[in-house]
């Protein structure tokens, strides 16, 4: 199977292993296991007419729910087709020359800064320290670093930085000058996300931008909706400008509005997920497959034998995501999502076999 | 009323006049008056429990489709977020020095072009030439214009610039190295549009990028799809690469795919919106409103007298475009779009009540 830059391309896997599509069970996109809330997709279906009308351009429910949930101004949040979309713009509104980035880490910060041809540092998450962000990045952010991604709990490796350490990264960018952005995507599959959220960190740093997404937790990525947050309002209003009008369709909007009544389905995906991780780490160490602690729907783990994982499990119908192509990883690393009982039982069993006949 | 940047945005205009959105008729957007087509609105319906997966990355089915239906193989097809997005991805992958804009144009060639700060010059049309592009846009074509834009038919004067024309316009272009976008969106609304579509000069001239949407003719501005043509794959490839993966939604592509199917309709539509537009047309002319020919599904309008026109008209529940902030229009001009009989008929009925009262 050729390499994919992107987990969640089942369609590329299903013709590369002549599986259908829909008999692949895809482990290498991080989505809620629960499934689409009711109430979104009945949104939808109502929406249905409305999509002969251009979509608001501003967003203006959307934005007024958000201000109340993410209890921030409208004035600071920009919501965009996916997050992103809110990348790129963020990119191609503040033309960085030299970003840091940590490696591994999501391939998109380096994707959107390409476009501006920014340089780009690397912070190397290591082995040795379980791929955290430790103190030793304050040397990496420098008088001359424009702007820092972190992705917070990191993608791939499910690592949270703890809020302490974020916020001496944030001041000091701040002092710097340099715009810190936050991805906290994979936040929401935290329990106790309030004590790793910089949210309320946002009105005293005005370099700060925090990135979010309806994707994950509410398992809609077919609908593309996610925003960003700043208290700087010149740069929301650049992003704005930064790229097409009506970014957000008529049923992004729409499902976004009703997903943000669903607290109860949040909180039950979180447990739910939490204790469909527990059971996968533990098999996996049965297995002795090495996995590390994950704070996300997500686990990323080290097969140190010289065995083609991923082709081995698509042939079984899974699709995982090998990680070979992160920068700083090799074809030893992969990660799987945190998805229901029943797929996960049949990872685990497909998984004996496979580490039985090797 | 504030001004908008945009026609279509019923939400602002409710806001400002203190009238239910839904009670407003829009005669500022220019949107298929059939509506959007049943199996459209199935396709979505169908969709919705796909929206759980990731959108197909490539969109290869409606690329698949596509390609037939613009007989162009696959790789010369980009498909994009609305044709807005991809006006934006061309200009950042060119980040064009210069540029040449005609004026009045559509405004969001000038929005992309700011963000890569792009020096833009213009080629006035003018009230004398009926607001046509002559041969003199060749003095403005000149060796160090990086990309050209034409909208054909134009926005918002609803004017054509026949092929001989744009063949030699393409032609110089190339000769002198610099691309050439024809925005052909409001092309499926004219009748011979195979006259005067420069699909067919595609494979000669590589710098040739065409415009493409489902919007207008589909009547699915809410859904967000559209799409650019060329025959350099190394632009398509890089206007892949100059934004966000995922930009076109399960729903966007699911409705392109059988939008496509939709020929009868399309055929319905021509037919239907020429006849509506004789129809104001004539009715204008009876109230000695100057209206420029058209060849797309929206007029063009002059009201010389001082009067607030579109606010009257917005008092009364029918919002038109006001062009004033079209570069090189005055606010003596406006763009109303061919809708339903009915809406037709009702609009020319308040427009009476107006032009009485002054």
């Amino acid at each position: 199977m050729k390499a994919n830059s992107h987990g969640a391309d089942i369609y590329s896997a299903s013709i590369d292993a002549g599986i259908d599509e829909n008999l692949i069970i895809d482990f290498s996109s991080n989505i809620n296991p629960l499934g689409i809330p009711e109430s979104v997709k009945h949104a939808i279906v109502s929406s249905v007419e409305n999509a002969c009308r251009y979509p608001d351009i501003n967003s203006r429910e959307l934005t007024s729910k958000l201000s109340v949930h993410e209890k921030v101004p409208r004035e600071w949040i920009f919501c965009s087709n996916g997050a992103a979309e809110a990348i790129f713009r963020i990119v191609l509104h503040l033309k960085p020359k030299k970003a840091l980035l940590t490696a591994p880490t999501f391939s998109e910060y380096e994707q959107a800064l390409k476009t501006v041809d920014t340089e780009i540092e690397y912070y190397n998450l290591t082995e040795e320290s379980e791929f955290k962000i430790t103190e030793s990045i304050f040397d990496s952010i420098k008088s001359d670093t424009d702007i820092v991604f972190i992705c917070n709990p990191n993608n791939p490796t499910g690592q949270i930085t703890d809020k302490a350490m974020m916020k001496k990264i944030i001041e000091l960018c701040f002092e710097n000058n340099t715009a810190v952005v936050i991805d906290e995507c994979f936040l929401d599959f935290v329990s106790d996300k309030e004590k790793y959220s910089v949210n309320d960190l946002m009105s005293q740093y005005k370099n700060l931008i925090i990135l979010k997404a309806f994707t994950k937790i509410y398992a809609i990525p077919g609908i593309r909706l996610g925003y960003c947050l700043c208290s700087d309002v010149n740069l929301t209003e650049g992003f704005k400008n930064s790229g097409p009008p009506w970014n957000v369709s008529t049923f992004a909007q729409a499902a976004g509005v009703v997903a943000l009544e669903e607290k109860e389905y949040v909180k039950d995906s979180v447990r739910y997920v939490c204790k469909q991780r527990e059971y996968l780490i533990e098999e996996l160490k049965k297995l002795n497959i090495k996995s590390y602690e994950s704070y996300a729907n997500y686990i990323f783990l080290k097969i140190d034998r010289d065995i083609n994982f991923q082709s081995k499990l698509l042939d079984k119908g899974i699709l995982i995501r090998s990680c070979s192509n992160y920068r700083g990883l090799s074809d030893k690393y992969y990660r799987i999502a945190v998805k229901s009982e029943y797929d996960n039982r049949l990872l685990i069993a497909k998984l004996k076999e496979i580490m039985g006949t090797i």
